[in-house]
């Protein structure tokens, strides 16, 4: 049985040594304490220079035997030619998992790799394992948060795993996630990959329990087989979303010179993760888009989807884009099309895409969506246009040509009936259990907070979309794979 | 000599008839009024209701004959049985052009269809033209800003045309393109287009000073050779974009449904647009890229692209994005490494992307950026990264673990300096005459709007870009049509 108990050194460790601290703002030793310090650790964090001193009235101490014990983890951050003794310390007290945020080793030249050759030396005799060198560090959530990591940004914890090869893209991932209010487990930025790899947190995260969705990006990988079973194994029980940096040539070449590693074909890559059922991601808004859906709406294996909008042009690209995607729209039976008549307004579609045009109640909206859950054999639903509401009521309360005394009123009752609307669909999704996906497409992130029902439906745990072509990506995304999980299981 | 007086009427009235006014604020004959009266038209606005009374102080005029004259637009909202009568009063007080809100026509049914044929056949007696019916609305930003849209937001005055054959598309441009800071000229919803079709308003905006960039989303043409002929001639002129709605079957049903529109070959509508220089976008975000780029950098017309990145990843992306897109990564001359080797950091790529890592210095961004300009043949340099610093800044200050008073000095230096690199880099752009197109992946329209570099930008006029992918769609986007006018030229 393979020794995992490093994991718990490196995500769950009892104290931490924090080495190259500094008191100069500009500093990665200034910078990664601060936000270690920031992320509410609760265990002991000591901060470690030969000059002694204090960071901000905490104690820095002089030297690694100094330090209170246990001590599991190590983040390090001095000069390249100080981490191999830096890690004999480390080795001498009892640490058992180093974050070596340093940089200078095989992404640069011959004399470097032969430094980080000492250094994985040094760890494989004293049974350290190395996250980086040349790491923008590593983020757990629990049992208490570890943010040993350059991303300034408080981290919110959840289920998202992030593993990067690039340390400024984990960041960019970490940042979308939390915006959208999509908390992460684990984030790791894998660096030069010297002792743990991307293989390894992938086999890690199989059964880490607080893990649900796992983002990689990749630039090349060293164990490729080993990759290939571990995805494989992962997959069938969560969702690994990869996005691959170096496909074409250029690209490849800058993946070389910045982590060292190689790219390899993309072609024989791609056929790779279509194999371990591995979802590919364009882009990382394409992974935070898939992902965000995993996480908020009930697993669905079929195509068929219906579209629910307010507005017959979203429904028209709409339509254009799920079918582009592979998605079905299936037609409307007639008896169906009659359940809708009853309550919808005499002006409606009477297909699908539904453009319910500007329906006058809440209710046309839900009991359309109601019917079709309930009449259709429809898989997911696409809904279109929410925000109008909220929107337009808003602009009469700052309007300087409305008395806010005769629009106080009325526009409480609009903001109240989107609201009321929102709540409506969300437990919709529950009741029936099938995704309803919202893109709204005319509040945005800078609206304010009162009333901005993204921001409401993300505190809520529900995804919505800016665009219908993103939630129509995500959608066919999440499809394939729980279709091909289904089918394998 | 065609008449083309009437676009005079519609764009710059001299006054307004807003025939079925409302107080009911759930009614388009309340918002669209109140719109008309907040956008902030200088001439007279003269709400018509046959039941009188005021609206917020305003006089409710009985009838159009009593209305002060001249009076050149009519915007009509009355219950859709109620048009021809009210358009043979506008005939009668010498109004010549109507925008017919109301909805019920040929989108519908027969009955409504031949209502539809009814109206037109009334505005071709008596010279009316009209915009719609089944409208959204107009806006017009001058001489005086005309704001007769179902659209809340305050619309911003600027150089981007909009058409749309759908209003919440429409409106969803519009939208996007305010949040940019970047401004319309006209906005036309073109609705059921009985009379003014989207080839009359394309003919029209070629000779609009004040546009500068045309958006058109369009689901059918009535006149496809007119179409082709006048986009041809435009785009020699001005870049037109277009969004094609209804390119699956079930979405050119939908909009079938919905406009009456036919959607025709998708395969032979963009073989036209391709010959007549039309910049095809696959979604709105794409066209206010596209529009934004080609309004804020200078023209370019060759396919050399520099990546200047302050990380490794975002450049690897780049790259395969560049390469995907059709663009070039130039290998940099030995000379040129030599150049920036005498200031960039020991460990930077040596090579496009040119990766600074962590630049100390703001200077060392945009010397690099200089030494490009000066020494080799590039045609656009992306910049990756901007905002770290300011983003990094803010959490000092806002952090419960750092004393403030240590932190303000180190803030303030940090983030003068990134502003100080965006008004370089704005200068530069000035300077070599040659897009420097900045991504900025951390800072977010939800940021603090002090030291928001984003929104700064913005109030520049120089777009940024939330994704290194959507830079560089609008960069190939652009670089295309740039290119292919030259060559026609």
């Amino acid at each position: 049985m393979e020794d995992r108990s490093h994991y718990q050194s490196l995500f769950e460790p009892r104290a931490i040594a924090f080495i190259g601290a500094s008191t100069t703002p500009t500093k990665w030793g200034f910078n990664i304490l601060h936000h270690l310090y920031k992320g509410g650790y609760a265990g002991g964090i000591y901060p470690v220079n030969p000059q002694g001193g204090t960071w901000f009235g905490r104690e820095i101490y002089k030297g690694l035997a100094d330090v209170p014990r246990p001590v599991d983890l190590a983040v390090i951050v001095v000069p390249k030619e100080r981490v191999p003794g830096t890690m004999r310390d480390c080795a001498a007290v009892g640490i058992r998992a180093a974050v070596v945020i340093t940089a200078g080793f095989s992404e640069t030249d011959a004399e470097g790799a032969a430094l980080e050759r000492e250094v994985v030396s040094i760890a494989r005799e004293s049974g350290i394992r190395i996250v980086g060198p040349n790491t923008m560090g590593v983020f757990s959530a629990s049992p208490s948060p570890v943010q040993a990591v350059m991303m300034s940004t408080a981290i919110k914890p959840g289920g998202v795993a992030i593993v990067s090869q690039s340390g400024n893209l984990g960041t960019s991932m970490t940042y979308r996630f939390n915006r959208r209010e999509i908390g992460i487990s684990r984030l790791i930025s894998s660096g030069n990959e010297a002792d743990l790899k991307v293989e390894d947190f992938l086999e890690y995260l199989e059964t880490d329990e607080r893990t649900k969705v796992i983002c990689l990006y990749v630039e090349g990988l060293r164990q490729g087989r080993r990759f290939l079973e571990a995805a494989r194994h992962v997959a069938l029980k969560k969702p690994v979303i990869l996005l691959k940096g170096g496909t074409g040539t250029v690209g490849a070449g800058a993946a070389m010179s910045h982590t060292g590693a190689l790219a390899g074909s993309f072609a024989v890559f791609r056929s790779m993760c279509r194999q371990a059922n591995i979802i590919p991601a364009a882009t990382i808004d394409d992974m935070v888009d898939v992902a965000g859906l995993m996480l908020s709406q009930p697993e669905f294996t079929g195509k068929r989807i219906g579209i629910v909008t307010q507005g017959g042009g979203w429904g028209v690209i709409s339509a254009d884009l799920c079918e582009e995607a592979g998605l079905e729209l299936p037609p409307l039976e007639e008896r169906v099309v009659a359940m809708l008549d009853r309550f919808l307004p005499p002006f409606w579609s009477r297909r699908n895409p539904i453009d319910l045009v500007a329906p006058g109640k809440v209710s046309m909206v839900t009991d359309a969506i109601e019917t079709l859950m309930k009449h259709t054999d429809l898989d997911a639903i696409l809904l279109l246009g929410l925000g109008y509401m909220t929107a337009r009521a808003r602009r009469w309360l700052d309007s300087p040509v409305l008395p806010i005394e005769a629009m106080e009123r009325p526009a409480r009752t609009m903001i109240d009936a989107e609201m009321e609307l929102l709540e409506l669909v969300v437990k919709q999704i529950r009741e029936f259990n099938k995704p309803i996906i919202p893109v709204i497409d005319l509040v945005a992130f800078d609206e304010p907070a009162d009333g901005n029902i993204v921001k409401h439906l993300d505190r809520e745990g529900v995804m919505s979309y800016p665009s219908p072509e993103q939630a129509i990506r995500a959608i066919a995304g999440a499809q394939e794979y729980f279709r091909k999980r289904k089918s394998r299981a």
